[in-house]
């Protein structure tokens, strides 16, 4: 058995980018680098170190010259978008064959494609063509020809914006659809987490390009105080509170139980023994950290059936967590058990031999750590008593100097929603907007800053209880519920009725 | 009586200023910098050469700290942006006092304000606060300190667009509602011409922030195919075909006889004398723009009343210059008719002994020179047949390359539809999108570019056969036809109606 190296490591990446809202704890560690992001790390391992497994949908992957500032006319040059497409099951512009766009995410492009298999699903019985145009800043479509390049500092990574982001995709479907005179052709967008905030935005700023979007597991009202900063560690533990009342007290009372260990004497050798650490913790924080990201991407990740992609993990993988935390033979020490439940999410083939730490120190090793500290400032906090974690206050002030200090940058709290709304979110689209499918699994802790009601008749929110991260995006599978079969077709169903009223619209223009 | 001094040209300039919309003649000397434009002269000499007349409104000057890139986080100095403020009306935050916003266009906000009546004259019977910020890089508010360094070079300029001046918009009334603690009182947008695009677009990509928006003559179709690009000079033409053919025929013959002279020995002097030109002229082609621009002011300026600030104009004064051309006893040239006609643009109160043709051949003097270069890419022709005016084609690449040449920068000649929508908006709106007003007058060349049908139930269109450039948004007067107290009525109506429509659901989700 080998010992997490490095390249084991990108496997965990792949495992997190699973659940593209990851979320590094925010426990005592709490930098900007430490807040909600995504792994753009992964976007550099995924061509070098490992090929796609998922090659059964096909693709072709094409590039575009896109504008670096869409806002403005500062003199600065073109880059590289990189977008795949399939159009062997669309029905040509003749027939107005639609025309799906994924809104790519925080990570490389072709990881998105191959797990978001809904959409290569769905397509054919649509007739429609498939697009997944790639996040500026993120896999090949990095500004000023590299990624160091892009990366180097706060100017030439400025132009990492959510509004940039979609101009890109409202520029080339535009310029594409031009050029293959499928103007007429109808666009349907999807996404998922960020790619999902990405498509409900988009569909809300550009409905002259999209007809409708699907925005799955999509937390657009994660900001500010719309919704309370302590609903995402509360919905993760009561995520293990529904599978076992003793899992979560063992979990809350862990932290004491590690902060005081790792202040005794060879402490920290004592839980790097018992955790299994190949080098030895620095601090009992690191440990702290550890779990907690595991039990936020258990939750996010909590499917009802084994997503064995790149890391297995178990169906419903808190009812196996909570499971070996409490069979443990009594008198089991707490911090044995936690180390038992984690393996499940870090080590559930039993080949890891010892962990591994790893990481960089230094900001600005992931895109989403900018977008963090730039526009994307979501307040997080975990409460003291319906939390399992650990309790703290969410701190803006210390957020803001943390992003000053690693990134340079003045972060923007109140822009989010000044640009995309927020604030009476519901009132403000019920008579304005149309075509937005809120997909939401309970289970899934962003589901806290999601919508999860109907807001009209045309935007609707689609929630299941049992569900966690995006889980309607991934391929079927043989074990899928029937209440996922469901939250699919009635998808499914919307879109077609979306179809259906555009080319009846459409209809109706031609005969008058 | 005096000769045109550059301070009477700052008179012209005003008079200009009253049509936003200004379009100098692309005839013969078509460059970037005779694409349609506004008047940022003005924003120059409004404080230093003449005081406003207009201080029956009241208004407290403020400045608000401005971003000055929203759309990236390049480390940027902010910039002063200059609003004006009256809140004598206003009812206060308990009540949801309505905040009036007049999307400030491409001039001195002062001078918006004060020939913006409409807003000052219904705002007491709303119970409104009214508030005019300034678009930047106008009047007061330039970036970079002054003007000179606002306008020193492309680098400095690439900020001056549409999305900025909406972003500036959005910020500065979500910050002052904060402060206000009226985060809940309604916001209604106005504008005319530019800032009628302005308002229209702010109520689609803004729906959470204002919650309707009248527009008044505001082009938002003229660009790209969407309207035919000879529909601005047939409109123009139409004006004057109306009146009399026989003065539009000697209008449209006129250009030969101009362009035959000129090419005459003495020939240009000649023009310079019948013209009462002060210098003599250097091309036959300065005389035809200088006539070409006085027929289209005259159109926008068609109204039904004297209008009477700083440039003295009769009512329906196309009528008066078809009067005067065709009245010209039997035998008179036709140079001296259009002469004629030309002095009620021009010399109305006769006081003037001789024109000025004075004006600054190099780029970069106005920032609407700029937007007309960036994005604001508007295609216009003249019809052989249907224009009285030359006739020629659109030339896109010519224009692409005087502003690489003058202001160099590359135009995005497709953005603006990318950005804001424009081919098939009509049917893109029928579900999408509410509240707005697009109000029109038919002889307001600019009504071609505009929306001219309702598009919905809540987004309509207010057309009047005899209205001229945002007649509606001008103080009233005793010689209102009953057609604009009409339509005036209409929106008043209309707002009251978004306004109570947004009381009764705002009551209704308190009384849940």
């Amino acid at each position: 058995m080998a010992s997490i190296t490095k390249l084991t490591l990108c496997l965990v990446f792949f495992l997190l980018l699973s659940f593209p809202l990851t979320l590094s704890s925010p426990l005592h560690l709490r930098s900007s680098k430490n807040a909600p992001r995504f792994l753009a790390d992964f976007s550099r391992t995924i061509n070098n170190s490992r090929p796609l497994k998922y090659s059964k949908y096909r693709y072709e992957t094409r590039y575009f010259d896109q504008i670096l500032d869409h806002f403005s006319f500062s003199d600065l040059p073109t880059f590289r978008q990189r977008y795949l497409i399939n159009t062997e099951h669309w029905v040509g512009s003749g027939q107005l064959g639609p025309i799906f766009l994924y809104c790519g995410n925080e990570g490389d492009i072709e990881w998105f494609a191959v797990n978001t298999g809904f959409v290569w699903e769905i397509a054919a019985r649509f007739g429609a063509m498939i697009i997944f145009p790639e996040h500026r800043y993120y896999g090949e479509s990095m500004p000023y020809g590299s990624r160091e390049e892009a990366y180097k500092n706060v100017t030439t990574l400025a132009h990492l914006t959510a509004e940039q982001a979609l101009a890109d995709y409202a520029v080339l479907i535009t310029e594409l659809k031009r050029n293959l005179s499928a103007q007429a052709c109808p666009v349907v967008l999807f996404g998922g987490s960020y790619g999902g905030m990405l498509a409900a935005w988009m569909r809300l700023k550009y409905p002259h390009i999209a007809i409708g979007a699907l925005a799955s597991s999509a937390p657009v009202l994660q900001f500010e105080d719309i919704v309370p900063p302590e609903i995402f560690y509360d919905i993760v533990s009561n995520d293990f509170r529904r599978e076992s009342v003793d899992c979560f007290n063992t979990i809350k009372k862990s932290w004491n139980v590690i902060a005081s260990e790792g202040e005794k004497n060879d402490g920290l050798l004592r839980l790097t023994r018992t955790f299994r650490f190949c080098k030895k913790l620095e601090t009992a924080d690191d440990l702290s950290n550890w779990l907690s990201s595991a039990y936020s991407y258990l939750a996010m990740g909590n499917y009802p059936y084994p997503s064995d992609f790149l890391m297995p993990m178990p169906g419903n993988p808190i009812k196996e967590v909570c499971r070996r935390i409490d069979s443990c033979p009594d008198g089991t020490g707490i911090l044995q058990r936690i180390f038992e439940g984690v393996s499940v999410y870090y080590n559930y083939t039993g080949t890891v031999d010892c962990f591994d730490l790893d990481d960089d120190p230094h900001g600005m090793t992931s895109g989403w750590d900018w977008q963090a500290c730039s526009e994307m400032i979501m307040p997080f906090a975990s409460s003291k008593n319906t939390s399992m974690f650990p309790a703290y206050d969410y701190n803006y002030t210390s957020e803001e100097e943390l992003c000053l200090e690693n990134f340079h940058v003045k972060p923007r709290p109140t822009w989010i929603t000044t640009e995309f709304g927020g604030h009476g979110f519901k009132s403000v689209l019920k008579t304005f907007g149309s075509n937005i499918i809120f997909s939401n699994g309970l289970l899934d802790p962003w589901s806290g800053g999601s919508v999860l009601e109907d807001i009209s008749d045309t935007i609707v929110a689609l929630v299941t209880e049992k569900g966690a991260h995006h889980l309607d995006l991934r391929p079927a599978t043989a074990q899928d519920p029937d209440w996922l079969v469901d939250q699919r077709t009635a998808e499914v169903e919307l879109i077609k009725g979306w179809l259906e009223e555009y080319y009846e619209k459409r209809k109706a223009t031609f005969d008058l």
